[in-house]
């Protein structure tokens, strides 16, 4: 099925009048627990596999949205218009396509309070933030399970992205891809610290798109990843709802180096850690031997996310001196933009 | 099976008379092309599969053994006398009394020219040494192959070190282990050179044996590291047989980061790289960017081995300062013992 088609199918009964001039929306940014590695459809981003995630809060992307007399889009990222013949305006663009009256331009203005493309889930916040804004902008209507069926043809991971909290993608099994949404998880976990440890904030080598279809085409080990996830989320689900924290953070670290084993067996090996990414395991290692519960995950990129509840966030503080600690469940500071 | 039982059987026709009082050997270390990975049967150290090497010429270890009026042994690793105690004299005293007659102790000297337990097979060459050296005291007359049965059970790889050049170690199917044996491979390469990239020589955090036992029993991807060995062997066979240099390193390096999958999945996790093992590895990609044929291999320690042709040593030892440049099929410098 063609995204278009898909496009117009969850449109059919939503007709979108008034059509507004300008519309603002918001998403967060998430972190995947259980990660999602891996397409079962490239056209319309199925997974091969469900993945659960935590939202991050108030570290995500806003954006603006606007009419223009214009055919052509007109792309601000951050303080900076982007030429059209960039990868991310065209990718922006393109999605833009699905939904664009003919020969209208749209102005587009999205800002992040993350580092781009360094695995923190920037697209998908901006992707999630974008769809948000769309819905607004046409007068959809549409809810944000419709909502996260339409973020994922963006970029996967965005569907993730219309909530707070822990949200889970079910991959679905529908060729139409229907099927294929998230939702929250009627769970809180107000303890809950992720802390960025971003060592690194240049633009990952290989984009995760790229990554996951070479590991899934090429490393032999992959063909167990879906088995693994089989096994790691409904452990991950019951630790948060028994707040079992270590099982928790063991899943969750396992699960996390498990994708990344799946990327070192392509051919050729896809490698994001950099040296700071292992001292940075070695430390949390570390502290855990020394019995401090403290976990990570990782992902497409070199920056280290450490999972710990409150009460260690003054010690993880001190030892990682950068580390920028995110309370999923609280809203401690205004977005920037 | 015991061990013992093991050794008797191999022994029963070799009644090793006369005995001498003092013998000396040498053993090349080696390094796995395709890895050792995962026991069968930990008593006799039968490997789940068969692995390929090749051996480091003049890079080994040699052994004296001397049999002295004492009921104990005396081991002296380098300079260094070793406490009855230490976990190496016990290893050691423990594999002598397979052969020990009653009561009989043994002063042994081992000398090696490589870092100890820091990845660089210095415990398969120390064994193979000493079961050589055994051989001439006890006068066996044992050949090779028989050799490396009896090496075998020192340490696995050890059976790999009895040849110089290329050896496959074939892991067998019988219960009683006695079809594990190595034997070499009748193919010469003389351009090819082994970089060792020395950059710790501290002993490792976690024995290979350990190592291999958790990966193979936590590790969800281990089931599939057979497959990889039975895909990867046969290919690396040909590749030595044609001298297909491109075929040789890129299988050699995706079986050795097949295997550091394996780790990565044991729960707890296990990891050797070091910063300064990405830090080579990212070089080598690079070289290998620019059109530099050079791959590497690694093992259960932070040290990353290259491996390349001789047409390329001046540019590697430029490139990377500290690496010291092995010959497999040249004897270069004399041991230092």
């Amino acid at each position: 099925m063609k995204k278009q088609d898909f496009v117009n199918k969850i449109l059919a009964y939503h007709p979108g009048r008034p059509m507004q001039e300008i519309a603002f929306a918001y998403a967060p940014s998430n972190i995947a627990l259980c990660k999602y590695w891996g397409k079962r459809d490239e056209e319309l981003n199925l997974p091969e596999t469900s993945s659960l995630s935590v939202s991050l809060a108030d570290r995500g992307a806003t954006t603006l949205i606007k009419l223009i007399d214009s055919n052509q889009d007109e792309i601000v990222f951050g303080e900076h218009s982007l030429s059209a013949a960039s990868q991310f305006a065209k990718r922006v663009s393109h999605f833009l396509d699905l939904f664009r009256p003919k020969g209208q331009g749209f102005f587009i203005k999205t800002d992040t309070n993350i580092p781009i493309a360094a695995g923190l889930a920037s697209s998908a916040a901006g992707f999630a933030a974008l769809i948000s804004a769309l819905n607004l902008l046409f007068g959809w209507q549409l809810n944000n399970k419709e909502l996260s069926l339409l973020a994922r043809l963006g970029s996967g991971s965005a569907c993730r992205s219309l909530w707070h909290g822990f949200v889970e993608w079910h991959c679905g099994q529908a060729q139409d891809g229907l099927d294929s949404y998230a939702e929250p998880l009627n769970e809180q976990w107000p303890e809950l610290r992720v802390g960025l440890l971003i060592t690194h904030t240049q633009q990952k080598p290989i984009s995760s798109r790229e990554a996951m279809k070479l590991s899934k085409t090429t490393s032999l080990y992959y063909k167990l990843w879906p088995e693994q996830v089989a096994k790691d989320l409904p452990i991950l689900k019951q630790a948060i709802m028994t707040k079992d924290f270590k099982t928790f953070g063991e899943v969750a670290e396992s699960n996390a180096l498990a994708m990344h084993a799946t990327m070192l067996t392509a051919k050729p090996a896809v490698l994001y850690w950099q040296p700071e990414t292992l001292q940075a395991m070695y430390a949390i290692w570390q502290l855990r031997a020394e019995g401090i519960p403290v976990y990570f995950t990782e992902d497409a990129g070199p920056n280290i996310k450490l999972l710990f509840l409150a009460e260690q966030a003054d010690r993880m503080q001190a030892h990682f001196r950068s580390l920028e600690i995110v309370a999923p469940w609280h809203f401690t500071e205004k977005l920037n933009n």
